[in-house]
């Protein structure tokens, strides 16, 4: 009978590298949703449960992002039976830290295992795109680090369009994800429709120093280079609160720097190793606190894997 | 009494390096200008003679690029006497090329080569610029390039913006000028004031891929990038007769590709090698001949250097 259940694991991702809006994007070590796959014999992908959501999201194949992932996977294998899903949420819905793509990638990789891998990581990110395209668009700045890990330059949906960047030493971040939820739809919806030339002239310039700083392994010019953001987070700042205040508690404690990351409301600090970054956790965690928002706040390192399977029976 | 005359030679640079407008740059091997300085008891520069130009560049002092950042150097040093400048147009001008910025580069290393070198080549940056500001503003693709030498990206214009970027072997290109003269201000002009936020992303991608193939030395994937102009080039392609021509005609003859230089007229074509290079130009210079406009077309290489001194007496 061969496999009777696979389960995955998909890493949470930021897909705004900082000034980087929709270029660059990276896999974060934790937190990250986990998805158990078994065969079913009516064809089509259901979810038989969803854990850690709070109830939020929908079972409805054709709404949640992982059946939608897992759909055009069977189809694309060609398999006649269905799968059934178990989903654990570990990452919050609506923080910019890539929650639907990384549920998408979670089932896709979950029922390549219990078909035996006919596929390699690359050739599932058609499907993990599939899902995404339903929540925010058919762009790979999430699905792409999740599933593959690391920095991933993203120029377009194709796979010769995702290249792995070198991932500096001692890159950590500081996570913080105040208790609100954005959706990307709102905060697209706040994005400025025309930039002026100038403007897109210092962007590039930024998004250039930024690759030259990866390339160079170069962690304080590279996190220097992420916030030179002109155009993307100026129009969204007012989605977050606290958003300077957050900035200079980060930099007080030792980051490098603070971007928002994704769409928000989480924020995203880079430190130089482990300590700084645990510190610079706290200090938003406090702020957050402080100021009676509640918040997650956590350390974390670059998932250089992205996602993985867990166990196969 | 000391030095009494000294020369030097600026090359050609292209400061849009295709999509990289305003933020790479390249000194060309050549063609270049070259300024022979003396003293002269009087204060300040002025112009003995140009030789190249047709008659065209000004000899007023306060209106030619060498006389102005001859002057920002001399009030810098502090030095009491003046110069005296002896300009030979080695480029056209008005071409893409860089005309202006070599001018007044040549006479900043000429007139530090006169005083003993007391500076570094990077500390020459702020008076070329100051001279450069008189024809297409306070900005440094042409003038880093053409002082420093190589692949430069440009970031702002203070010299902690300026970095030198890897040159991949092989790299060569075709050039080809045709006769006509296109204005820095003109071709401004006709940029659009704004950009829609889709084409935004796109540049600032293609110029990630850019900055991305240059480090690992894929002279392909560079050539590529540098084409994906979605706003630059559309722009101004009406100012150069015989664009699309160009561009089939120097890839049947083997070149990556082909972008305007700066502002054109001039073109210039990515080739592997010399034979490729000199076909291509070949290529070039032939499709204008047949078409009744009159060209210059040449091969030449990267500038490893940039400007350089030539003689001292």
């Amino acid at each position: 009978m061969g496999i009777a259940r696979a389960a995955a694991f998909a890493p949470a991702s930021m897909g705004n590298y900082g000034v980087a809006f929709d270029v660059i994007g990276v896999a974060f070590a934790e937190p990250g949703d986990v998805i158990s796959a078994e065969w079913r014999d009516q064809p089509g992908a259901i979810i038989a449960s969803i854990e850690g959501d709070g109830g939020r999201l929908p079972l409805d194949p054709a709404q949640n992002t992982a059946t939608v992932a897992a759909n055009s996977l069977l189809r694309h294998l060609g398999l006649r039976r269905g799968v059934s899903l178990a989903l654990q949420k570990g990452l919050p819905l609506g923080s910019g830290l890539g929650s639907s793509a990384a549920s998408a990638v979670a089932a896709v990789v979950a029922i390549n295992a219990l078909a035996g891998e006919p596929l390699s990581r690359e050739e599932l990110l058609p499907a993990c795109l599939d899902g995404e395209a339903l929540i925010s668009g058919y762009h790979p700045d999430n699905a792409g680090p999740s599933l593959l890990g690391g920095i991933t330059l993203i120029t377009g949906a194709h796979l010769t369009e995702i290249r792995r960047m070198p991932v500096p030493d001692n890159l950590r971040f500081a996570l913080v994800t105040p208790d609100l939820s954005v959706s990307t739809a709102a905060a697209r919806a706040l994005l400025p429709k025309t930039v002026p030339l100038r403007a897109m002239v210092a962007q590039t310039a930024a998004v250039a120093r930024l690759v030259d700083a990866l390339h160079r392994g170069d962690l304080e010019a590279m996190a220097e280079a992420m916030e030179r953001d002109g155009i993307i987070e100026p129009a969204r700042s007012s989605l977050i609160p606290l958003l300077a205040e957050a900035r200079a508690a980060a930099k007080r404690a030792g980051a490098l720097n603070l971007v928002i990351s994704g769409a928000g409301p989480t924020l995203a600090a880079v430190c130089a190793g482990d300590e700084t970054a645990g510190r610079v956790a706290a200090a938003l965690g406090a702020l957050y606190d402080g100021a009676g928002i509640g918040c997650m706040a956590r350390a974390t390192s670059v998932s250089a894997e992205g996602a993985r399977v867990l166990a196969v029976e």
